[in-house]
């Protein structure tokens, strides 16, 4: 059964209450930077739905990417900068846990605006919140994310811009909305997922550019880095500055990966 | 902000795509009987759901139970033999983790068909897929279900009605929809809740009718136990047969147990 999609040029579209997205967070979503009227790195976010929709068996036809793509271009038409989100769901069903055979997948279509700026002296904290470990659903961006909102609820003030997570084992894992990279005696690090976390689009870029490698990361480790970043496909590379009473000066490496980034994709120049 | 009840009594509601319960599973569900125009322990379900909504900071006013109440009620009415679902949610919000202070809670009722009856030869199986520790969110029934989905999608055939979990630490906690209960020595278990599981309102009841105590339970323990049983919100009390190679004859005191349920709720009458 072929994809149903489901977008709204304006306003918010309307799913059935029978989504499993809705009855169990059963899906997928990405979100992508949408400019110049078209999807930034579309294809990475696509092949990481898919990887998603085979770890949770919900079925893509050969020919659903290529509807998504257009519906997504036509949903972007004359809109400049702005965030692309695409939620994947298994489809309607009745009530009960067991896939239902002949589900219909849905594809929400949605455009958002794009965030404030990050603060120039970007603050992080860490979590009380622990990520659960959970191998059948690490690395994929699936719709289970109560563990994301319960850390964004642990404060709701200025003080910080993002949350650091450590797994139940006391790992840390990465930031609740954002991969964590930080560099330990010349070497930049980024903790594995195959426990937890999101395999981020941003995360594999990163990793290929520096190059970086995916190591075990304390939160002593951390606090002691020579330099760390956030990066997310939505906002790019984020330097980080503070942690607690730690502070970090603006490093020449990760200003670097910057603009190498703005220059492979527009839309993440900062100036 | 009080409370967006959305209900139909004919069709399926429509939710926004924007809300939180769609997005990232962030809600909580209840099903119970409905039975006689009524719905069956909703005093006990609607604590749950409070219960549940304090750990995600979920807001209920003081006057939302009557409404819920109520337009439950108003859903009921005429209905012999059926299932109410209730699904609360936090409502409608922009992208991102951080949940929206002026958030409205939406709770979205509605009916469906009684399950097939269960096999009288009852057989589980063993699951592959673990439940992950997590214990902010361990007792509640929240929307994050993927864990189920995986669980219940391991076979697709009749061999099995439900199937036995444990958790990442190989801890039997339950089965994928319902409660377990195994009598060890005479002495009735079921496993803590505390670390991950559903705590069951029929889990609660059984709890105190037979008396049973919260235990640890192994792989092993489960397939030695005298008798066992599963027990759910929507089936009563299920007598396990099958396991497998292991069998187990009707056991009396089971027997007796759901005599008692019976009684006490005509919903869950056998004959």
């Amino acid at each position: 059964m072929s994809l149903r999609i489901i977008h709204a040029a304006t306003g918010v579209p309307a799913v059935s209450a029978a989504d499993r997205g809705f009855a169990y967070g059963d899906g997928l979503f990405e979100t992508l930077r949408l400019h110049a009227g078209a999807p930034v790195r579309w294809d990475a976010h696509w092949a990481r739905l898919r990887r998603g929709a085979e770890a949770l068996a919900i079925p893509l036809a050969a020919e659903d990417e290529g509807k998504a793509r257009m519906a997504a271009q036509a949903a972007c038409g004359g809109v400049q900068r702005a965030v692309l989100k695409l939620v994947l769901t298994r489809g309607e069903g009745g009530r009960g846990y067991a896939p239902p055979p002949d589900a219909r997948p849905t594809l929400v279509i949605g455009i958002h605006d794009l965030p404030a700026r990050a603060p120039a002296d970007l603050a992080v904290r860490w979590c009380r919140t622990r990520l659960a470990i959970q191998p059948r659903l690490a690395g994929i961006k699936h719709l289970n994310r109560l563990e994301q909102v319960l850390a964004r609820a642990e404060w709701d003030d200025d003080s910080a811009y993002e949350g650091l997570m450590l797994d139940t084992g006391e790992r840390v894992v990465s930031a609740i909305a954002a991969n964590l990279f930080v560099r330990l005696k010349g070497r930049w690090i980024t903790p594995p997922v195959d426990r937890c976390g999101v395999a981020g689009t941003m995360r594999a870029w990163c990793l290929q550019a520096l190059p970086a490698v995916e190591d075990e990361l304390s939160k002593p480790e951390v606090e002691a880095a020579e330099a760390l970043f956030l990066c997310n496909a939505v906002r790019g590379i984020l330097p980080v500055h503070r942690l607690g009473t730690r502070r970090w000066p603006t490093d020449a490496a990760i200003a670097e990966l910057r603009r190498r980034l703005a220059l492979a994709e527009p839309a993440f120049a900062t100036e």
